[in-house]
């Protein structure tokens, strides 16, 4: 279970939690597979392929996951169906899956005559995703904030200028991002400012195969002559409140959402205790007087400073892009 | 004459350059020494040191230094002398040492037999320690710019209070650091608001064997009742001007100077092309309406902004203090 939880954990998390399967052979041998993330197989699907790669015996093996294995057929198919094909005769989950969608895998499981076993690393998958299940638990999608800024903590110069602030690499790795989310949102005032695309973009400019939707909260009219307002899949809401948006959100069915600024909503964001997860792309440069990162937390004195706990799941809590460096954070004192 | 360079540039930097040394023994073998900061050996002594401890034939055995061993008596004894010492028969160093008190080296060596040549390496080392030699050749200090700064780059919450924005990890590497210099600065905001001790002390709140100097520099009076005005060993420099105040301390013998600000006192310094190093302890918490690390740097577009280079050489670019980053630059696009 150590082995699937920290394949879990160099996962890949977002609109998914973070899920890691092991599988034990007969012969004492083992393999780990996770899942990399919206659409693609699941953990123990990717630890069965693994196992067949490596001539297990299936029919004698174990399999160790830190979810209870799916029982509904998403994108990619039930875990459940899966594992009976393969004829795995054991399987132990860490937690089990309480979504009315998914779970109930571990009772089919047991009903067509494998052993089931749960709990075994059940604190550790739940810390794992701690942020994961309130997002989900309250309805609302995901939140990952993302800041592009100064070593100064400043996200454009007194004359608002602020592209690029960080390094192609800082963006390169950031247009990955976008593509991996289920929409983009920003507020009013970064839209009269930068006139944003949102898209999800390679190197070369071009357009990458998955898209999120972009988004737009805030009372204002976008500029008619920018490109948000020009595109049809823009959604604009038209409220000041993070929990209304947050529910509409999640009922288009958006589950990972990436807040990308301005400096305003995102400190709105963060006095909701809506932000699940944080990048930060630090460039080294000093800009002084410009406009700082996060505005109006409300923090009046040190002891309300709001903080963030560095994160080494998914992706590492500090990591080098070129000059700059990308610092990841979880929220709310544990992830 | 690489790994010359290699070693030196993990030596220690601050009153001195970073230096480093390699002895080629006849069978092919090599060792390295290192310079590792005022008052410890030099790198030729500290190779010759490992060579002895190998077996080197020394008599038979060429010295690579990165810089022409010295001439004068410091804290240390002349190179010159133990490499003759030593019998060591042939000496390559990369950059002549220009400075009247110890150059002339390569000179006494070859008079006294050896076999001398310079050049190799010359501009990777002159590159090592560019913004070194700039000070040295300004009269000036070596200038590290000391930061401690919230994520959003903020010094002070909007009250002013800022103990301890770092972790205690943070502030053990600073107080070791503040023991590895010949002074440290702030401006008389920071004694007003702070009333710091400029001391370098042990995780225990012990005093470190070395002590910087601490001086205040601003045209206020000190509060009477500030343990800076108390210290008989403070130095006031009543000035605003960065050029005066570094001169001044220079005349006073301070070598390596530590500048942990204020705000106002820093963007003075990088203003004034006065900051060599900066190192830029970062802890995860946010705090919105705070201070500014770095203020008044006159910098209104983004293509103003003041550049850093992440710096590997001394300590690395990036490194991990408990919750904190400590990010570590040269200043003036290269170093
Ligand atoms: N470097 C970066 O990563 C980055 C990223 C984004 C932006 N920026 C910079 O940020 C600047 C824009 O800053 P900004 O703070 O004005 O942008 P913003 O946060 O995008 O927009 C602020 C506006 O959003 C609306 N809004 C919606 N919900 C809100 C809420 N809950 N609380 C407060 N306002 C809400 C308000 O306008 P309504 O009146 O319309 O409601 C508000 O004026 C630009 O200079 C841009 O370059 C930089
Ligand atoms: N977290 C940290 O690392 C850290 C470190 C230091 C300070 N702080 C915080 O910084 C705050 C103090 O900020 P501050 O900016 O007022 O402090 P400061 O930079 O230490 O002091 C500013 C004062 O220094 C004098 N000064 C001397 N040379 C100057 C020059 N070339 N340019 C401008 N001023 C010069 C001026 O006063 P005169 O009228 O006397 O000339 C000026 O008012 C405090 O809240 C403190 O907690 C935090």
């Amino acid at each position: 279970m150590a082995a699937a939880l920290a394949a879990a954990s160099d996962g890949h998390r977002g609109a998914n939690p973070l899920v890691g399967a092991t599988i034990l052979a007969p012969d004492g041998r083992t393999v780990t597979g996770r899942h990399l993330g919206a659409g693609t197989p699941h953990a123990e699907v990717d630890a069965i392929a693994a196992a067949r790669r490596n001539g297990f015996d299936l029919t004698a093996s174990t399999l160790l996951v830190t979810l209870e294995p799916c029982a509904h057929t998403g994108r990619t198919g039930p875990c459940t169906q899966a594992i009976l094909d393969a004829g795995i005769p054991d399987v132990v989950f860490a937690l089990p899956d309480t979504t009315a969608l998914a779970g109930g895998g571990g009772q089919i499981l047991a009903e067509a005559g494998v052993r089931v076993r749960s709990g075994l690393g059940a604190a550790e998958s739940a810390q794992l995703n701690a942020r994961w299940r309130t997002a989900v638990g309250s309805g609302r999608p995901f939140v990952t904030a993302k800041i592009a800024q100064s070593l100064d903590g400043k996200v454009a110069a007194a004359d608002r200028t602020s592209r690029w602030i960080t390094s192609a690499a800082s963006r390169e790795h950031s247009h990955r991002l976008r593509g991996t989310v289920d929409a983009i949102l920003v507020g009013t005032g970064t839209v009269a400012a930068d006139d944003p695309r949102l898209s999800a973009r390679d190197a070369d400019g071009e357009l990458l195969d998955s898209q999120p939707i972009p988004v737009v909260m805030g009372m204002s009219e976008l500029p008619a002559d920018s490109h948000l307002a020009a595109d049809p899949a823009t959604v604009h809401l038209r409220t000041r409140d993070v929990d209304t948006a947050l529910r509409d959100l999640h009922d288009r069915g958006v589950r990972h959402l990436l807040v990308e600024g301005g400096p305003q909503l995102l400190g709105e964001f963060f006095t909701a205790d809506a932000v699940d997860e944080v990048l930060c792309y630090q460039a080294p440069v000093l800009l002084g007087d410009g406009l700082p990162s996060v505005a109006g937390l409300g923090v009046s004195t040190l002891a309300e400073a709001v903080s963030l706990v560095p994160d080494d799941t998914a992706i590492p809590a500090v990591s080098v892009l070129g000059p700059d460096v990308l610092l990841h954070f979880a929220t709310g004192g544990s992830q």
